[in-house]
């Protein structure tokens, strides 16, 4: 199963898209879309969108995953993180993908064991689960982790399947 | 000038489409989009996305205004008010279109004279200014108002940028 994940945000959006297997998964891309800080929120909203699009055009996932950010006290700043999650959703859905949402406490125990794992044990744990040669940026190593939780989740899923179907 | 209005939400999205003249304003589509509220976020935003790509595509607006949502004192609400905003404005950004967004107390001046109209008057001036033969549907008011705000605020700036080039 290939899964895009997205980490979204209002100036720094990471993504990532890995192929799924049973005993490994491995890395297509991951990249950090950076937005001018300067731009209108419309216009950066519509950066992401194309930098999603393109990369489900060129890599043609089957799911996408997407972090359900942290929402804290201000109502402004969930309104514009609202927004960045928004243009992310509608990349993938209007390309008729299924989007799955995960808490960001399910991603980390999903893969570093502990939902209070901090950004660089899960960066460390998501280049030795995906074998890369490096540390990825922060923004894509949580894209790349939010796919990895949906791989297991969806793995879950299908054996439970699996066992009602016998 | 060729205006698309929209009021945003997460069940609920009005557009409306507005031809703007110097002496009078006529429209020239509004609806209102209904979501299913069992359907995933996800899919509520692309069914936004699209309809407002439609409208687009088939009345080829020059710009789009959006009201700038009221956000109460609860993130998670905001948050939700946001993915809406966002999946519009994307609507309207990836299709090359300029989006002015503008405070609700600012249509309403704008349309009824006052910040603090309610609901109903705001149709009524919308119904009069446009001459339709009937109140709209509240969120498509509220949509044709913010087309009709912007038309007002391009047309001023338009005058000053005039009277600054003699």
């Amino acid at each position: 199963m290939r899964i895009l994940g997205i980490d979204p945000g209002t100036l720094r959006v990471g993504y990532g898209v890995i192929d799924a297997g049973v005993t490994r998964s491995r890395a297509l891309v991951y990249a950090v879309v950076t937005c001018d800080p300067r731009a209108s929120v419309a216009d950066r909203l519509a950066r992401v969108f194309e930098a999603l699009r393109r990369a489900i055009d060129e890599h043609a996932p089957d799911a996408v995953a997407i972090e359900d950010g942290f929402v804290g006290p201000n109502p402004r700043s969930a309104l514009r993180i609202g927004e960045g999650r928004g243009a992310a959703m509608v990349a993938a859905s209007s390309a008729g993908l299924p989007v799955h949402a995960y808490a960001p406490s399910v991603v980390k125990r999903s893969v570093a064991g502990t939902g209070r794992a901090g950004k660089h044990p899960v960066a460390e744990m998501v280049r030795a689960l995906l074998g890369l040669p490096e540390l990825p940026p922060a923004d894509a190593a949580d894209a790349l982790a939010v796919a990895l939780c949906h791989a297991q989740h969806a793995e879950v899923e299908a054996r439970g399947l699996g066992l009602l179907a016998r």
